[in-house]
């Protein structure tokens, strides 16, 4: 699992910060996740590849997180593009792109399927045999989501080795590949287990953008392996924090403890303070794996 | 008069080019014209005070001309602007901007004026005692205009030196400011014009983008200062500039020659030319005074 950080810096587009978005490769999955202004040039930066994007989600309609997003979609058709893309994001997202794209007269010429949200509980939005996502309510000023990616079991892989030492013939191979057991040919029974790797423990990982602390929110990420958590303030900063709606470095870790999360990403910062470090410092006295995101920062998992 | 080009490449924001948008200063206004993608972080890279911009002209709502409008304007917000900023652009720009930051449940706390355009012919859409903007109808695949930016006559400044040689008390050099004749002791009249300078002479701009080559349109540019005229495409490409509603260098040179115009800036190049040095040669073979706009180049005029 890969995570390469575009941009984590709250409110406004500026010359060193970029707004919220992200890249997860998950299973071969190429994920969007928000999409401020800037993104596609973000994009093209870290020489992702656009064509191989086909699931972007919205986290909210505010600005620094979906204001990219018109310009990556009437980027994709210059570019050709003709298979389908997804977005999932609130009601009104639909809306919105098809009014940009409209007064410009110039639609899509691949299909642009939205799916828009609306419920107040999770909701499993995309399913397929490599992975599942799923919606993580959010407390923010407007409707948000955060979103669950979780990998899924994978097969179990030949292990050439033992079976081989079993005398196991190759004709057999597609079928222990597909979790048979294997019947030799003095009639013992060779189970699957023997003759095949453990496949890799699935991965997952919550992205929570943008919220205000939460603490029920643990509950619903437990056990996750990567933590995405916004913290756009320091507790110094903790009542504002709280009527922004938005969360403190420690109220992240706190969320990260309570959930058993494995590791925790910082991000969403406000550009008010001097160092980015004083966030993983705020939230390493309550939880010690932190990690700092930052523009162009890339993370494997 | 001072134009900084933030961004003059055709289609989508790139690493290394911006789609359009200018800023002019003419007599001691700031405008924006056109707000592709990133134009924000542009005028922060050149420093460009925000708060000093109260009109922006859009000329057409396709992206590359127009995405960047809804961030600007709510970073406005974010930046706690009070006074009015008129935005002009054709009908439908209001809706599109009101909707998205309807989503974001985020209106400005400024007064944001829009003034849709529709008209096919040439409109004064703004004026007073320093300058005067009119649209330029243009002919492109979308309704699109081109502005006409035109400084009034300044006022006559005092020519202190002549003033004196004329013994003329300084009491009176209020009313030679304001154009007034002085009566001398001895009955003697001296004129105005004798005792102050010409007001500069005033200078003018047109911005033509997007527009295919139409020959109607040096007359509507008659003598101006400055234009500014699109050359998506070179001759070689005359087939596809006129079937997607764009011009060639040789057709923005050849409409500069026809308008008498003093110098022809040209840009909105497609990114497929090695060097937009080309562009120059082009348009150099029939009109002299060819300069290129480029991303982050400022001209004085």
């Amino acid at each position: 699992m890969q995570l390469t950080v575009l941009g984590c810096y709250a409110a406004t587009p500026r010359t060193l910060t970029n707004p919220t978005s992200q890249v997860l490769e998950i299973n071969n999955h190429i994920i969007l996740i928000d999409c401020g202004e800037g993104t596609q040039v973000e994009l093209r930066r870290h020489k992702i590849k656009f064509s191989r994007i086909n699931h972007i989600f919205i986290s909210h309609l505010h600005g620094d997180h979906f204001f990219g997003l018109p310009g990556f979609i009437s980027t994709m058709r210059l570019l050709g593009r003709e298979k389908e893309l997804h977005v999932y994001g609130p009601k009104g997202i639909k809306e919105a792109i098809t009014l940009l794209l409209k007064l410009g007269d110039s639609w899509t010429n691949y299909p642009l399927l939205f799916h828009e949200l609306s419920s107040k509980a999770s909701e499993l939005v995309f399913e397929d045999s490599k992975i599942s996502v799923a919606t993580i309510p959010l407390d923010h000023r407007i409707y948000t989501n955060g979103y669950l990616f979780e990998e899924k079991i994978g097969k179990r892989k030949l292990n050439i080795k033992a079976a081989t030492e079993y005398g196991i013939d190759k004709a057999y191979y597609q079928n222990i590949k597909n979790g048979k057991d294997v019947t030799l040919d003095n009639g013992e029974v060779i189970v699957n287990s023997k003759v095949t790797f453990d496949p890799p423990k699935p991965k997952s990982y919550a992205f929570c953008s943008d919220t205000v602390y939460d603490e029920s929110l643990a509950e619903k990420i437990k056990d996750v392996d990567v933590l995405y958590h916004e913290s756009t303030f320091l507790e110094s900063e903790l009542e504002l924090a709280t009527k922004t709606k938005h969360a403190t470095a420690m109220q992240a870790a706190k969320v990260a403890r309570d959930a058993n999360v494995k590791t925790l990403v910082l991000g969403h910062y406000s550009t008010r303070y001097k160092s980015i470090e004083l966030f993983k410092e705020e939230a390493s006295t309550i939880f010690p794996n932190v990690l700092l995101a930052n523009d162009g920062k890339t993370f494997n998992f």
